[in-house]
């Protein structure tokens, strides 16, 4: 951490900034120019708050130069995180998995069916949405437990490991049988559910927020992991611009970019970003192309009856040729 | 609602989709023209989910005309909301009034001094931090549980009403002696909370999350109304840019245009969404010359013990100005 | 076109617009509900001002239905657009062409041996900066015309069609033997250059603006178009965003989106997006997996004068891998 | 400047890179820590081209310290930058200008009427636009020379200095009589027109571009300046954002930010950055509680011609409040 000091920093004041800082634990070198003062602090300056710092009068500006993530940072742990759920499915660590279901969960038949479905066409972990978070208070909300039942018998009925949204820490009891817990990109500063979640050891699927950076993602992975649970799923799910023609804008460039920073698994959401259907192959293609660990996408039962499938939903035979297609784009970037 | 058709769509489908809307209670008035044909539905589509139907193949797309928002509509109530707290202050209806207090409470002496100081200084409400939302969660998260109990303790006696963050729904039994509970910008999206929030009849402050548009923090007022609590106050507080000069850019827009679309009262936060103490005051006077109904301000206590203050706090004295000087300005714009 | 009025629009003003809007040859289709009437225009409504007409007191807002872009529209010009430089390497319509070369050309040899290396490595286009805008004043403006010149030379030695971007209106007659002139994302809305370019009949390779929408830079191609100049390459490297660990947002949902919304050739530039070498390679593989029509690539010359290179630019070899891995992920979604 | 170097950096790299920032008279001052070196340069480092560095394989990161903008920076230029036009009208240094007139000149009578409109109102220099940028190659693009001469009868007429928009530097002999030169938001960054306007001595009125930085827009007045032209006055005019509610968003913290960077004068555009006329009163007032140097305003002549007017304009009795409001505003805060 580099803190840049005002020209005319009075002497006293440095002074007590210079002690805090070592009761931190910190080391200064400081290097002083015509125009101001810098100090490089050496040691673990993770701990330090740098917006209290940024507001003292006497300083012009800070920069970090090391990451505030530490559990989740590649540096410390170049090794990547590889997550096994079911019956030996991994994710990360070079591995590909397709995330696949409808939207939300309506039925039993059409949960069983959907299932049955993607998993035939390729996929290995069954999605579904039970609690729903929706902007209005007046759309559907999901079918909330009575789903998580019915995903529970698609999970019997297929042996497919399923992920599902929790929306609040007061539902984890009702999540037990549930394989990998959802957090909604809504929900990925609701620090309170972070935490709670650390205190599991089962996987958790974390959206990035509409407008949140790489590095606030990473550190809602480290609430997680800093509680005590390392298995953690990152999820690009796209973010918001000004671009009105899509729903989101799809940050691919995060599969590489998280991938360095991090060595937790990262998977693509072209769903949910692009808000439209005929996107999705592209989309999943091109996020397979630039080494993503999986795909998440949302697949509907029943063509015929149009009205109930989200406006981001594959039939089940276009989802079979998205896993066709990844799988040899997949071979062509080994 | 406009539904834009698609040049040849099926007519067995366009069919399907006449009667399904139909079953909703809207009327569809038809208009073909030569490139498109475009349904105006009349009635009330406030349930429609316009994502379903941007779905369907045969939709080329959707315009929404009125707003999904009802209760929090302007146009469906005229009269501006006020709301009263404590003694008979008054929120919204051409009242103003200064929400002011430290950033996080850190012990009784804290609280008791800076809320006696803010009283002096023109504050109406005091706030203060106890759960505090951290993007590290290496970083402080506020005394919680107890620092409540000082804020109540200030509240006593000082005899002024309080506001204070609320995180999880598991809390609201905490927050039973708070005047008026917050939501802070991450957690605008948490319906689960706004639900519970809603079955109360305690007034909710209501933070625009950083990269809500308008019609987003209504929809979320609107979860709040429509559980049955119709006293919710909006805060802006700045929305995440491009620009990084400052923490976040305060859209003072926000007044004029929130105040035409809902009846609800609108406050400004000029201290989080600068991040910078020396704006807050050119900030606030800006608030009020645009017709806000008060502003949220964090002061600190002792500005000799800098470190502990947060950089976007004013001394109570700098406080003190900014009353004045707002209450000149209320004056020429009343 | 959608014009919803308001309520109680007095009757005198709607009828002056209702005339207005016929002497512009549109009809009206009127529907009236209980909050608001509802005018659909029918006819071409692509020269209406919709800021204009959202002014109005009586109109409480507008939607336009139709795309304001004609000549760039896929709808009335459904067949892909073809466009061919030097010895017949074909841009669009289901080809694909590699645009490479240095960032700025800085010496006859430097231009000439990355000319070489990139035809070896499989591009079919040579780029090169002569021009250049620069944040700064104090930064490297370019060779200007003395670099123009010695990319002639480049072409003239390789038999490359060349590419370069152009700044000012008042160059033109310098770009006579260019066979693509560029524009670049700071002047995709310079309006009086455009029209300049429209007169030409030489390909234009149009940039996106960095925070230009979709609709925008079809807005722009129409400039260029409606003067006459059909031959418009779009391209997208990038869009602002709040996200600072990469330079911009490669948005890549771009290239199914405006191939479906014109028949204009997309081509991708991952090295400016990024800003970062080691992503040109992955950002390439997931362009040409989406269905981009070309890729325009960074090379620098010479690996150990490391400072005259690029943040963003690749060795030759580096490039010659992404040319192979691209030939074979266009094989997969043939 | 700071700049990280990798932990691992061959030492043969570091010396080159030592040696080259050497040749650029900076002196390094080295801190070497567990996980990475840093160096930190003292001299003058506005020349050094950060992407090049930033680029090197050795390197980490890098962090500038001290602005790259010189001629405009408040740091070395401590006073107002005070700006006089036509008969003694000063702008910056505490004097406080309105800017106003119709958006476009549409007639001899028109822009003379308005002209005496805002004149009687308070306006004290006259805008009008000859030459318009406009998104659609279909909309009016302005009357051009015709318009321009139009704006200097007026001028004569009225004895109003006249501000209006030039759109490419081959005008430059057009805008001879005109007292001071706009560049519209799109145009900020056409470094061409801007070097061309910084070899005249007449004031440019600098727009910020749509999603420029507040660096960004000052690097743009260094262009100017460092030609040789200090008359640059700066305008926020909103920036784009995700919101749709209001055109773009105003950024008013703009003020006090550049006004601490700056010397130079800072004008506000309420009417452009809305686009609704009824928030152009309150976004003045609050600009000038926020300490803006001025004001541009549209004006329209004739409200029973209501369509040839802006979305944006007021009447002249509407500024005339704009004008008196604004005032006592200004007295309270003086």
């Amino acid at each position: 951490m580099i803190i840049i000091l005002k020209n005319q920093a009075p002497e006293q004041k440095t002074k007590v900034l210079r002690n805090w800082l070592e009761q931190q634990n910190v080391e200064i070198h400081a290097s002083t120019g015509e125009f101001q003062t810098i100090w490089g602090l050496v040691g673990d300056t993770s701990k330090i708050d740098t917006d209290l710092i940024e507001g003292l009068e006497i300083v012009e500006g800070i920069r970090r130069i090391s990451e505030p993530y530490k559990q989740a940072n590649r540096k410390f742990h170049p090794d990547d995180t590889v997550i096994t759920v079911g019956d030996g499915i991994k994710i990360g660590g070079g591995n590909f998995q397709f995330f696949a279901g409808p939207c939300s969960i309506e039925s039993e038949e059409q949960i069983i069916t959907v299932a049955k479905a993607v998993k035939a066409a390729g996929a290995t972990i069954l999605r579904g949405g039970a609690f729903k978070p929706r902007t209005s208070p007046y759309a559907f909300q999901g079918m909330r437990n009575e789903g998580l039942g019915l995903l529970l018998e698609a999970k019997k009925e297929t042996g497919m490991p399923i992920v599902t949204e929790i929306m609040d820490a007061s539902h984890i009891d009702l999540f037990e049988d549930v394989d990998i817990i959802q957090v909604g990109a809504r929900n990925m500063q609701n620090f309170e559910l972070l935490k709670e979640l650390g205190k599991l050891d089962k996987p958790i699927f974390l959206k990035r927020g509409l407008s949140a950076t790489y590095q606030e993602l990473l550190m809602s992975a480290e609430y997680i992991m800093s509680e005590g649970n390392p298995n953690v799923i990152l999820c690009e799910r796209g973010i918001r611009t000004f671009e009105t023609a899509t729903r989101n804008t799809l940050d691919l460039a995060a599969v590489p970019m998280l991938k360095e920073k991090t060595h937790l698994p990262v998977v693509i959401d072209p769903s949910h970003a692009a808000g439209i259907a005929r996107l999705v192959k592209p989309m999943s293609f091109a996020a397979a192309a630039c080494g993503a660990d999986g795909l998440m996408i949302e697949v509907h039962n029943d063509p015929s009856k149009a009205l109930c499938d989200g406006p981001q939903a594959l039939r089940p035979e276009e989802f079979a040729e998205v896993v066709k297609g990844v799988e040899e784009i997949r071979k062509v970037i080994a």
